[in-house]
């Protein structure tokens, strides 16, 4: 048995949430989990859709984002995923998919507003949209790039990717991470709702004001804080 | 046995049923069902997913908020629904969850107008939406103060809770009561429709008129009144 | 055996269709099947939810509105079913839904605009939808008056309940009828269907125009026309 | 056993497909599948419903649009297929739904703008919505005019039928291809997520830009040109 079975079986187990949660269609996505002792993460082969897609199929690849095992091409976001984990050292899962409502945002190309406390329940910041690229680095080492876009965009607005695990990337789509691929998994699913009820917020209210700061830092640290007691 | 067995499983049967109502995800929302001879209701565990939820997982507490009886946490939420058993002699179920359409209105900081007989089939008022708390409150006890707010809101509007069995509270969430756990459920499925016509009512037409007195009054007359033959 | 018992289960059947059809949720709705020779129809019994229902349950009712056969009490809307049997000799079953759309059309007290072909096949005018009663017929015998406004608003149009099989109460929600109670069925879930639509379109262009006549008359002859040849 | 079995089996799954989809319902769309050597397609018989189609119901057609086999009337669509397999010679399937979102754009009479990479995936143009048709081609072989009016609309915004692979006609709904029936259906669930996405982004944002071109050439040649490698 492949010394990386483990992993291929945390990345399956993520990948096949993804349909069941409604946050994707045919083969719009993909998760990765990765074991750091061993310097590889496995990730969804390229192309297969979920109905079809087995444990065996999983890919591993290296943190440089070569393909050390597996019979198949790794997803085409590969190296999105080798460059996030090759620089924070504390993720063991990442997930990238074109769900509806975060998607919309990604090409609105806004941030999505802070209106609630399911929000804060999970952060106290506006959920970051990453600008379009620019021409060089489309036309350059895409997927890399797309990698270097995120990292930049929280640098760039203070934030630490341990605090902030979810972003979108503008005229794109989301991409989420955490601490194991499935908590990754659980922060698209969460991005998603806030996602459409911030669009619905603003339907309904379109001079509505963002939360305010004392409830912010209240739900946030009920759940997160040090002395966290959070659990609906 | 526990003594407190038939409170577990209302509060469990209530509970299971909102994931299949569509109104919750993963762990957010809770359902309590009091036993007003023992002082005690039971409630869902904090952080436990439905899908993992068991009937002996349920936990009992007293209505100042204590924890009587199991081997978990009781949800965050659990002081809120103390105060409103201790202050609401007449209810026996309390449910809390955040709904798509419901929490979008709640974040939109609005009463949740009365435009058609849906509405009044169940309400003769605006779903009220609760001011956001302030800061004393909370950064005090912040759940039981979510109760006072509750109660407040009411209070300033002259509603009873025996008439209106739901509120958002603004910037949160809704919360809905009832004579049992199970219609506090049927009333979280119904404030979410209305929820969702409304707002699709004035995308449709930005200056429909709220709905006139004598429907008002008939459609809830037919249903709640003293000689109420109302059932479709 | 009930020599009722073929339109109880014309009406059970029909009923269950409606939560297949996401059409209703809890108790809300009701469709009833008609015998003529017999001169009395089957509907739902009052209050009791979809997942409850049984063939026994269906009350028999004569076209005056009166109970004839069944030991639960008939919908409460029966009086409008028993109208519009009583005066529509050529319908065989009659529907009424809160389906969201459709009532969020109604509660917003405007005909559905023709915007397409999928209207077309099935109507050849904008959707009507009847005024809010005045308080007189609100106070007297309201589900009577209901099938009154419905009648006299197709009137008012010039249209006839066998050209056009759907109507919004304004305020409420719709009904809509056919040959069979099947029919009847199906000609709610197309309305709910063309009130999405509807809807959505004008979303996406606020300047959209109605569709033009030699469309709107080309689609509906080829499915009902003298020369029908419609079907997809 | 008919020599047309295979494309009778290859039309049937097509067809089965859209309801799991979610892109049809009741009787609202219609897949076909051609075999070039025999100069004949099948396709789904008129006005059944999904749920009842069996495959032996599939009926098969020349490319002029006779019914070669098959004991039921062809979809009243037929003839469109008929032409777009006449003049396209590289496609084998076809796809015709009135799928929510896509439909509501062709109602607006709008073209689909390009506003993110999940559109870009897939096509490098707005998605090009048809003008509704003349009286005089109304009024004619109308089935077959729709066909022209999508060959002349692809023409006259210089567009290749193998490039893009699918279309809005405007007032009506969308009809997509592709090389195999099941490319085709696929085409018409991506047109319905990309239709859904650019109506949020819209409502999200009135004035979101188009994409720009580096990443629309970049998104398309990664999946679709000489050195393609994408693959979720």
């Amino acid at each position: 048995m492949s010394k990386y079975q483990h992993i291929k079986e945390l990345a399956y187990d993520a990948n096949m949430q993804l349909p069941k949660l409604g946050l994707v269609v045919f083969t719009f996505g993909n998760v990765s989990a990765v074991d750091r002792s061993l310097g590889a993460f496995a990730i969804k082969p390229s192309g297969v859709p979920y109905a079809d897609l087995s444990i065996d199929q999983m890919v591993i690849v290296d943190l440089d984002g070569k393909t050390i095992e597996g019979n198949l091409r790794p997803s085409s976001d590969t190296k999105t995923h080798a460059l996030l984990y090759s620089r924070w050292e504390k993720i063991g899962g990442i997930v990238h998919t074109h769900s509806t409502y975060a998607t919309a945002w990604a090409q609105s190309q806004r941030d999505i507003p802070i209106y609630g406390t399911t929000h804060a329940d999970h952060n106290t910041v506006d959920i970051p949209c990453a600008p379009p690229m620019d021409d060089a680095m489309i036309e350059g080492d895409y997927e890399y790039e797309t990698g270097f876009q995120i990292m930049n965009c929280l640098q760039q607005k203070g934030m630490s990717y341990e605090e902030v695990e979810m972003i979108l990337v503008g005229n794109h789509a989301p991409f989420t991470w955490g601490k194991t691929a499935d908590k990754a998994v659980y922060n698209s699913a969460v991005l998603e709702t806030i996602a459409q009820m911030a669009f619905l917020t603003e339907q309904i209210n379109a001079n509505v004001p963002r939360l305010k700061d004392s409830l912010i830092r209240k739900h946030f640290e009920r759940k997160h804080g040090p002395n966290s007691y959070y659990g609906q």
